[in-house]
């Protein structure tokens, strides 16, 4: 079952209406590739974040946790290349005065041919049916082999490019391949000039070059010219990693996709320090350790792969991507980079200070290579949320409510682990017994007492925002009978409804929704 | 037991030292008023911030949680005010090019005749002994009343000039008072010009003024401009509060005290829609409800103060601080603010969009009125910090190691709830059980694995990071014997060491370390 963009624009609307994910200054018409978490967002990345910080700091006896601040000394930058290196070739177009990155509109020329090709491809697969042989047809045909020598031709220089940093080289292919702006349709282009991706400002104190400050724009530096001060501070020996959540920013000409593409989002990232020489081994481990982590949300198999990078950034020696079948297709979730000892190098060298670490078994001092994973929290939570979200018809249900919206998130996940129900709002007594039991739960879990409708239509409500469990008081709770003190526990999933005593609830619903049982199934 | 300076050294020291804060980029020698925090820093700021967050949304069916973005539409800023009004008056010395904020240079002025006078009144109190009355020499003796009208007289003057932002006058209170650069004893100054506190931001894609960002000054405007997003998808009624933790960042000039002033900082707010008339109630009601909070840490009485605002700012029509007793004296922790309908009406006129609420019970549509509680979690942390850190005498130990740091913090607080040690780490036996023990505790709280020294050493370690729990594995735990399968359990305040069975030390730990029993002590 694949999902289609119809989705994807039924997600967006799904977490505005339900208070999940809100455009960012929507009274303002918004600000464009931001965007704020809602009441119920909130709950759900803070439960997302725990659950990775779990796995890391408090799973793990040799990964401590750090918060480094945004604001950090410019000559970071400089050392870790992202103020000479970090940039995007913007060209602008003459008429429109709309800015583009050369390269994707280089790339969006290269997507029309292979469109071109794939309907090549479908015509002749209706003509021949289960006779047609694609590797054949695609060897064969004269049409589809020049599109993909064009392809290849194409992508050739634009990596040459990329690579030598040429912009006048990316002008003349914008030239050469007739590309026009999408928006006016002229081909009237501006040099193409390199631009840097990090959001800078100035500190009020003092004035010019000196006062300059950068936006962080990755967590991972952080950690980096952190190292000797928490090795020093947690006695902690080789192997052993440094975790940390915190925003980042990048000054993205093309940002989209909802909250796939921000220009201020967050990330997760664990730096790992080992022994020069054993980075292939930690980078195999970690690969399956994180893959497993992923898995364990309950994501099918189908929609997680792993994704080699064509060409290694300059810090790494090795990289792969974790990618996530999103709404939009595979796209990176989270990146796993053998980094090697190129930080701690750099930061060496510009600081003059020492960034070696002593081996108490070897007595070598050596720099520690580097094994980074690093993961985009908004990102995981566009995973979740999209592999969460369908649309099912109730089994067993005849009536014209028998479809339902229903978020499938892990219980632990869920950012309302029950609601709280009294069948009638206004009998004192039903509404007594629902109130004490909310306010016995709200201690242990997060739970919402919701008496603004009919029992039916909360029910609806809560599965479209992923409750596990809907607990309803009603009149067997309160008379005598042999369900006095007992109130129904509705599943989110089975929709099976049991009888529980009062007493009980927190036994029952507690070891569900509890984050220890999604922790262990990671292991 | 005064707080002394000398006790603010060792706290940065012991900061640095066990891993709670670090000096921001120190390997570049630092960037000024930026910290990170350290392994176990993050730990104790995430329980802080989770003490908070939870009191707030979970334990509040009308208090919803948010998280919205740093960058917000720049026409946010031109409606709260701060574009216009948030400035600070600075002032340059001619001589040593430093920058300085008029206002401070004044107050500082203000502050040597008290301690003129303070020494005036101490000299006094010495001669006179029990006999002084300092009610009486403050009225009569000449000395002491000059200071008093020279204060009354700056501090009226300057107050006048701070409101109707008169910058001319500022410097001639300079010159009047023949204020001196502290730096280099010059009094040639500059003119005091307006500075505005906002850190500003250029995106990349669009030139000039329209393309300029601010990073935010305070979190509370994305809660004003979601107003209307959030009531409609959580359906709540008035009263009810928006809640919201986040960084924001001020261009100080003077950014000073460790974590107390920073110019990237975390804030936790929360703001409470009500009626326009009750505000005063509310007022009252949240000021109590937050007293209490801070009360539940174990703060002694006289540790925190309420502070009336001497002027309202321009959205407030009454403010109060909640004052801790922090190592360099009273200063604000929290705030408490009725802001009325200030911003809301500022962003309704601003936007267009309208932002009133329809009551359902008096058919009334109004734009609601707004009580605030904004508490810094870096001054929180400090706070707690710096109550909680303490050299004491072990009672009963005679010799040289019976004096102790120790971190007296809320078990619920604590970076780490319990340590594991093994007595002896080369007995294979021992430490199988040690490590059996934190295996299944850390699925349940943070524990940490402690093998690298001396049980007496390790202790002392523990108390100066505030463990309230030290298990130690020893040969009575697994020789035969009744005491075959119990460790013993040290208790950090007590120092009382009992033997628990080790399936029960789950149980005997869990509930006292446990949030929610602190969560109930702030009811």
């Amino acid at each position: 079952m694949a999902t289609t963009f119809a989705d994807f624009k039924k997600l967006t609307a799904h977490a505005k209406d339900y208070g999940f994910v809100f455009q960012s200054s929507e009274i303002y018409d918004g600000l464009s590739a931001a965007y704020d978490y809602g009441p119920l967002g909130v709950l759900l990345k803070n439960n997302l974040k725990e659950y990775w910080w779990r796995s890391m700091v408090q799973l793990h006896d040799n990964i401590v946790g750090l918060d480094a601040s945004i604001f950090m000394h410019p000559k970071t930058w400089k050392a870790s290349g992202h103020v000479d290196a970090f940039n995007d070739p913007l060209v602008d177009n003459k008429l429109s005065k709309k800015r583009y990155r050369a390269d994707v509109l280089i790339e969006d020329h290269v997507a029309k041919i292979e469109g071109k090709l794939n309907k090549e491809i479908a015509k002749a697969q209706k003509r021949f049916g289960d006779a047609f042989d694609e590797a054949e047809f695609r060897a064969t045909n004269g049409n589809v082999k020049r599109y993909l020598g064009q392809m290849e031709e194409i992508n050739k220089r634009l990596a040459t490019a990329m690579t030598d940093g040429n912009m006048e080289e990316l002008r003349q292919m914008l030239i050469d391949l007739e590309i026009k702006d999408p928006e006016s349709g002229a081909a009237d282009w501006t040099d193409v000039r390199q631009f840097n991706l990090m959001f800078s400002t100035q500190l009020g104190n003092i004035a010019g070059e000196e006062g300059k400050l950068y936006l962080r724009p990755e967590t991972a530096q952080g950690i980096f010219v952190n190292f000797l001060n928490v090795q020093k501070s947690t006695r902690q020996k080789l192997p052993f990693g440094i975790a940390q959540i915190g925003k980042a920013f990048r000054n993205e000409i093309v940002a989209r996709q909802f909250i796939f593409r921000m220009r201020e989002f967050e990330q997760m990232e664990m730096q790992f320090f080992i022994k020069p020489g054993t980075q292939m081994e930690w980078y195999n481990k970690w690969k399956e350790t994180r893959m497993k982590w992923h898995r364990a949300l309950g994501h099918p198999e189908e929609k997680l792969r792993f994704h080699d990078h064509d060409n290694l950034a300059h810090y790494a020696d090795a990289a792969v991507d974790i990618q996530f079948d999103f709404p939009f297709g595979f796209k990176e979730l989270e990146g796993i980079h053998s980094r090697t000892d190129f930080d701690l190098g750099a930061h060496m060298e510009l600081s003059g200070k020492k960034m070696t670490y002593h081996d108490p078994q070897t007595k070598e001092s050596y720099v520690p290579y580097v094994l980074e994973t690093s993961i985009g929290a908004d990102r995981l939570f566009l995973a979740a949320m999209s592999h969460a979200l369908r649309t099912e018809t109730v089994p067993g249900q005849d009536d014209e409510n028998n479809v339902r919206d229903v978020m499938k998130l892990h219980p632990a996940l869920a950012p309302i682990k029950a609601a709280i129900m009294p069948l009638k709002r206004n009998n004192p007594e039903i509404v007594k017994v629902a109130k004490d039991i909310f306010n016995d739960l709200r201690f242990r879990f997060d739970v919402q007492y919701d008496d603004t409708g009919a029992i039916g239509k909360l029910y609806r409500r809560q599965d479209a925002v992923g409750t596990p469990f809907c607990i309803t008081v009603d009149f067997d709770t309160i008379e005598e009978g042999e369900n006095k003190g007992t109130v129904t526990v509705r599943d989110r999933d089975t929709l099976e409804q049991t009888r529980i005593k009062i007493e009980d609830l927190a036994a029952f619903i507690g070891p569900k929704v509890d984050m220890a049982n999604l922790l262990a199934a990671a292991q």
